[in-house]
């Protein structure tokens, strides 16, 4: 049992609001590995419930999961130029094993191309071999000097997809299909909404022709890129000479596509809905939905509310999903303030008039408001109230980010709105990559995305004046 | 698509005959690095229901996943002296990050005792934060000389789960518990019968005070551990000076257990099972239960029986859990082959003459046995069928077991038997570690266990004659 955390409010400092709220929940914890954290059984339920949608998502499109190793040769990076220019200074490097130094250093995957495309070059010979379409759910380290729990730590938790294709067109779809399945889950689950473009070239992956993006704001107004579809293009099939027979007997290169998104959701699922009184839980995605807080008051037999109370918990049909907090030696007013802080969606109070007139109070997390169901219909009321949760955090979600997303016209208009109040600048860009990064060293906003519904529209880069044919969007970002 | 390949029958070459089952059913493969596995799919799907299957086990017992770092330093190990001397030699070392020597070496988990601990100190202060009962689920590296498919791999997945207790008892009771939900995996899901009992010391795990474990025979009569569970005592809270306030106000040290099972597992199952046609997957763990096969014959058109056979799948109710083979360029005959090579439990045969009569045609992978069952009862059926082969397979493998497993009294007679058939041995034990050693040292045949239902019996140990109260199991193992 933890000492109940104080948070920080957002509006005093927003960067030490979100540790707090993460301590006071009990999600994560600084390792003594620099760099690296422990995510703590609250925090890893969100991850399972997370993976659990997803893989589901994954099948239903026909993917299934494989394993690969964990070492990787540093060979195999050398053999796709952009990959190891962008990869190799951010890896872990085993130098030594059982005791002698290795002949060749392995390192510790970043991410999986090689070591995959090492393996499709045994596994496909001709069309019928594919498409090949796998995931992995694995760990991967990148060495990062500037830390921070969940978004941007050495090692984290991820799934990656590598699929081989046949054709260009098939992978560009595969590609655009994932991006989709992203999209999905970070609207439909985890209620936040997003943005899905096409980073630019200077934004994209090591070794990728294009990327795709899905790009969410948090309450600070900076964009956080909550997943990544990669079309490869031949890349990795060139570096690792994997070719099919087509239907005409032509040996042909293989396409490949490559797409992730990590525990870095759970940084994006933090920042977008909690608040002051700390962690809000989207209710699709949370491990426990509810939890019944029984109410002995002066008068009441502790058993009996107790009891009742477990009653009502079955009565919800929730399982697992809801818990009893039949803890003596804490009040109600505790409790409250505990389940809060951990962002449980609903709180049921029972008190011994609630059982004497067959009712139980909800209330939401995410709102305060208080309302007495009937104990009669508590299932479906309960199963209401958690959509209707759902519903509404994705509203204030998108409302919030609208409110802070700016046309832009003027390179001052530019330097103004980023400094407050932040946010998402749709403004249009000449394309050019020099451009884009003497934006970046003087600002620190970079392109989030070219976002794939954006409309044409004549313009100019406010910042060399070329000509622009359409609005990117600009922003800081974790 | 795969080559098909041939397997070796078990009665030529053993060991030749494992590879090729696991190489026809495309469960796995060599990796570049040395001594690493690919998990490829039909080997993963049967890892992601084993997982399900024991999460939902371990959740139904109060545990919770978390997830702890990769990278531990090499002065965690330092600080448990059996623990660093069981496992520092076989560790892989990482000396270099982000382009730097490390300032001390950091080891790839090979199991995360002193990782949890340090942080166990930090969560725990009072008797109200005990017990912990958490279990992750992970990649460890332990570099291993001679590897083998599944069995011995330097990088496996595994789960471990590591709690902390104020008391002793109550240390001993979950080291105990843990160990019947393997023997429950085992038995209940993957059919393989199990033998539950304790390590000698000269067996146990390195830091542990007593090491529960299962252990199942293989088709050559080997024996394989499938499970351990430890009661680590207080070990890990001395060396991580981790203590708790107990009721009285007394500072104690808390008491620890782990237990870990691993994707072994699919070598045991593989082993127990299969035959010289290729991989048997018990049921109740397939991912695939049912492959429908449609017949098309000459004169049938093949676009009605296409449309029948994925009407009968709908009609099993199981899902994903049913293939159609669709494909075209394939005959039956190949069809039957490829599936029984992946050890699908059921086929179903469906042909014009089945549709007209309103029946399918369900062939057991284990016996080869036919049946026409009525489409209307289709469901139940298969359901019952299924079960069907989960008790005939787990009763097979146990008389299979039964008929290898010998009382043996004379150190002879332990030779002979030892030699052919081999088996366990149920041989009296004197007690002594360095009796033990040089049995081990002359024959290979190690302790397995001290059967947990061992029947206390005078007898005298066949090598060294001294007395000895209770039988133990030697036997050569994996």
């Amino acid at each position: 049992m933890s000492q109940e955390t104080k948070i920080t409010p957002r509006a005093q400092d927003y960067n030490q609001w979100y540790i707090d709220v993460i301590q006071a929940a009990e999600m994560a914890d600084y390792s003594p590995v620099k760099g690296c954290m422990v995510i703590r059984p609250t925090g890893y339920a969100l991850w399972e419930n997370i993976q659990r949608v997803l893989d589901g998502m994954f099948k239903d499109t026909g993917h299934v999961n494989a394993y690969f190793p964990l070492l990787i040769p540093e060979s195999f990076f050398k053999k796709e130029a952009e990959h190891v220019e962008g990869f190799a200074p951010e890896c872990a490097v085993v130098t030594h094993g059982g005791g002698q130094k290795l002949e060749e250093p392995l390192f510790i995957r970043p991410t999986s191309e090689t070591i995959i495309w090492s393996m499709y070059k045994r596994w496909i010979a001709s069309h019928r071999d594919l498409p090949i379409l796998i995931n992995q759910w694995a760990n991967v380290v990148r060495w990062e000097m500037r830390t921070r729990l969940f978004l941007r730590t050495t090692e984290f938790l991820w799934q990656e997809g590598h699929t081989a294709h046949a054709t260009e067109a098939e992978a560009e779809e595969e590609t655009r299909r994932m991006l989709g399945v992203y999209q999905r889950l970070a609207e439909d689950h985890l209620a936040i909404p997003v943005v899905p473009g096409l980073k630019s070239d200077r934004e994209k992956f090591a070794g990728a022709v294009r990327t795709y993006c899905i790009e969410a704001m948090m309450q600070d107004h900076r964009a956080l890129q909550a997943g990544t579809s990669h079309m490869l293009g031949q890349n990795f099939a060139r570096a690792f000479d994997v070719t099919f027979q087509d239907d005409a007997g032509q040996r042909q290169l293989v396409w490949a596509t490559s797409w992730g998104v990590s525990t870095r959701l759970i940084g994006a699922l933090i920042m977008a809905h909690s608040d002051d009184k700390g962690l809000v839980v989207p209710p699709r995605i949370a491990a426990t939905k509810a939890v019944v807080i029984p109410i002995l008051g002066k008068k009441a037999d502790p058993a009996v509310v107790l009891a009742e109370a477990r009653k009502l918990a079955d009565e919800t049909g929730l399982g697992r999903g809801i818990q009893v907090d039949a803890r003596e030696n804490q009040s109600p007013g505790w409790k409250y303030n505990h389940w809060e802080q951990r962002g449980v969606p609903v709180r049921i109070e029972l008190g011994p008039r609630d059982i004497d007139s067959g009712q139980a109070v909800l209330v939401r997390r995410d709102t305060g408001e208080k309302k007495p169901v009937p104990r009669a219909g508590i299932a479906q009321a309960l199963a209401d109230l958690l959509e209707d949760i759902h519903r509404s955090l994705y509203a204030r979600a998108k409302a919030y980010r609208d409110e802070f997303t700016f046309d832009v016209d003027s390179a001052d208009e530019f330097r103004q709105k980023l400094e407050s109040p932040g946010g998402f600048l749709r403004t249009h860009w000449c394309g050019d990559g020099v451009c884009e990064g003497k934006v970046q060293e003087e600002t620190k906003a970079t392109i989030r995305c070219i976002p794939l519904d954006a409309k044409p529209e004549q313009g100019a880069c406010p910042f060399c004046g070329k000509p622009s044919t359409r609005r990117v969007i600009y922003a800081k970002a974790y």
